[in-house]
């Protein structure tokens, strides 16, 4: 599985961080996902390879601006390109009257089918052919949700090894027995491919939550996951200093959450324009994502990453999140 | 004046262009205008000197989402900034439901008050302090205006060839004719200010046109104009190519009204993404906005300007056009 980060900034864009939204692909795969859609979603995607026909649905996690008002300008592109097949849409049931209002009022007609679905009755989404979908409802100013992502099947694994040890020569046999099949050699034995298949790996699972000031919420969903993406708007200290009314999460408490939760891997995202330097005490006051990092460390010991834009992870098959290209 | 461009594409963003938007100011001001905003208008804007809270009034020539798309984000970014001065939006009626429904759906409450003007019956704007502002009636697909900006003052000019003749020394006295003043001079002499003004020059006057496949319903409004700002979305083959379903300008046709009308300066703009390379020929088929540049020179022979996004004109008080800084 593959995450690109198309921004990374709370509330407001900057010179180098747009406002929310994340493509995740299956590894290979011509269609992709897009979850939260700021504005200027779509000039992001510009500098990617991703392209608006291939999108196959939108996931918007609550209705605040800076995670949707990308969405108009993205379905008129994607209309200008011809794109036929329909998009899916799930999101709060405000979002529908979001987008009908825009497309009335500015007479925005499209050559594909809008579907949408919407979150509040937190039904799993199984239509999707690669990925299993399940929201949850999380704690903010107004209704917002995070998605788990599972993937829909694991490949089978053979067992090699047995079939050495059982002198069947690699060959095309090897490959009906590791798609399930029975094969007859030429010696008159006859395989039942069940019988040459390692027990499964866990499908790899992802969560990504919308604006959330209270993690637990996701206890249950990152149980069995292998990386949760959640939003660290600011550290503590100035947590205490806006006050709870904003309804964010700081480093620490997002990553303290991480560990006792287990979950191998952590990205970190939606940082306030407050911390607009790389390097501690660059610009600003001093103020930099680097201390945001440096608060989740304190209390995360597992793969910890801040998201900036355009980066992108891969998720193998181990469940092992990896920049791409790897980091230093 | 001062005219900045933060978008200069037809329809879809491109890696270079953005989509519509066009920021004018009068020289030295705190207060700037805006005329259309589309999707990443507040994007562009980081990228300038102009603040959201010096933003005057937006202009919106027609309802199209390349040309409006950018403005809840941007009311939203000038409310976390904490803006209180009124915000006044000129523009179609649907502008005022567009807005309120984003505001609705996506909860976007803000810490000072819009006031909305609706162009259709195409009064005069004389509420602005600097600038006198009159809606002109175009022709597209859905209703299009362009705005009229005309200098509200010009400074008095002193004939000081007249105060030198007649032995009046430089001094605070100059001042006060030049405020159309009276003063009494040492000597017991009586002047009136009036009688020490030059012929006050002609105001500038800068016409900004919405999508429009007329150029010439500007005729009138251009007839003491002194630069002319207008769509020339291909050219006159790629127009007879596409069609006039969409309702564009060629920029044979602007050129040709142009020339016809006797306009000093034309600053041509929103050029189909079609048009990728800067030189002739770079890519895309050949297809380059020097094409539609090389078209509009073969037919009009003023100072000619092909914008680029972030480019920045000055127009002096001769009502003569250059960039800024002038240009090879």
């Amino acid at each position: 599985m593959e995450l690109l980060f198309l921004g990374t900034s709370s509330g407001t864009p900057t010179k180098t961080r747009n406002v929310s939204a994340l493509a995740i692909r299956s590894e290979g795969a011509r269609h992709w996902y897009l979850v939260d859609c700021g504005e200027g979603t779509q000039h992001r995607i510009l500098h990617t390879r991703l392209s608006l026909t291939g999108l196959r649905a939108v996931f918007i996690t609550h209705m605040h601006g800076d995670h949707c008002y990308g969405l108009p300008g993205l379905l008129a592109s994607a209309g200008m390109l011809n794109r036929t097949e329909p998009l899916l849409i799930m999101g709060p049931g405000a979002l529908q009257r979001f987008i009908a209002g825009v497309m009335e009022t500015t007479q925005l007609r499209l050559p594909y089918a809008l579907e949408f679905v919407e979150v509040e009755d937190l039904a799993p989404l199984s239509r999707l052919p690669d990925l299993a979908v399940q929201p949850v409802a999380l704690s903010h100013r107004l209704p917002s949700y995070a998605y788990s992502f599972t993937e829909k099947s694991v490949e089978n694994r053979l067992d090699v090894a047995r079939l050495e040890r059982e002198g069947v020569a690699r060959g095309p046999h090897w490959g009906l027995l590791q798609q399930g099949g029975e094969v007859t050699l030429a010696d008159g034995r006859v395989l039942r491919g069940a019988d040459y298949l390692l027990p499964a790996r866990r499908p790899r699972k992802l969560v990504v939550g919308g604006d959330n000031d209270t993690p637990a919420l996701l206890r249950d969903a990152v149980r069995d996951a292998d990386v949760l993406v959640h939003e660290a708007t600011y550290t503590e200290d100035m947590l205490a200093r806006v006050g709870p009314g904003p309804q964010h999460s700081s480093a620490a408490r997002v990553a303290r959450f991480a560990a006792e939760a287990g979950i191998a891997g952590l990205v970190l995202t939606h940082f306030s324009p407050r911390y607009q330097g790389q390097e501690r005490g660059e610009r600003n006051g001093g103020l930099s994502v680097a201390d945001i990092a440096d608060e989740a460390r304190r209390f995360y010991p597992g793969r910890l990453f801040l998201a900036n834009d355009l980066d992108r992870f891969i998720l193998d098959r181990e469940g092992h999140l990896a920049t791409d290209p790897p980091g230093p």
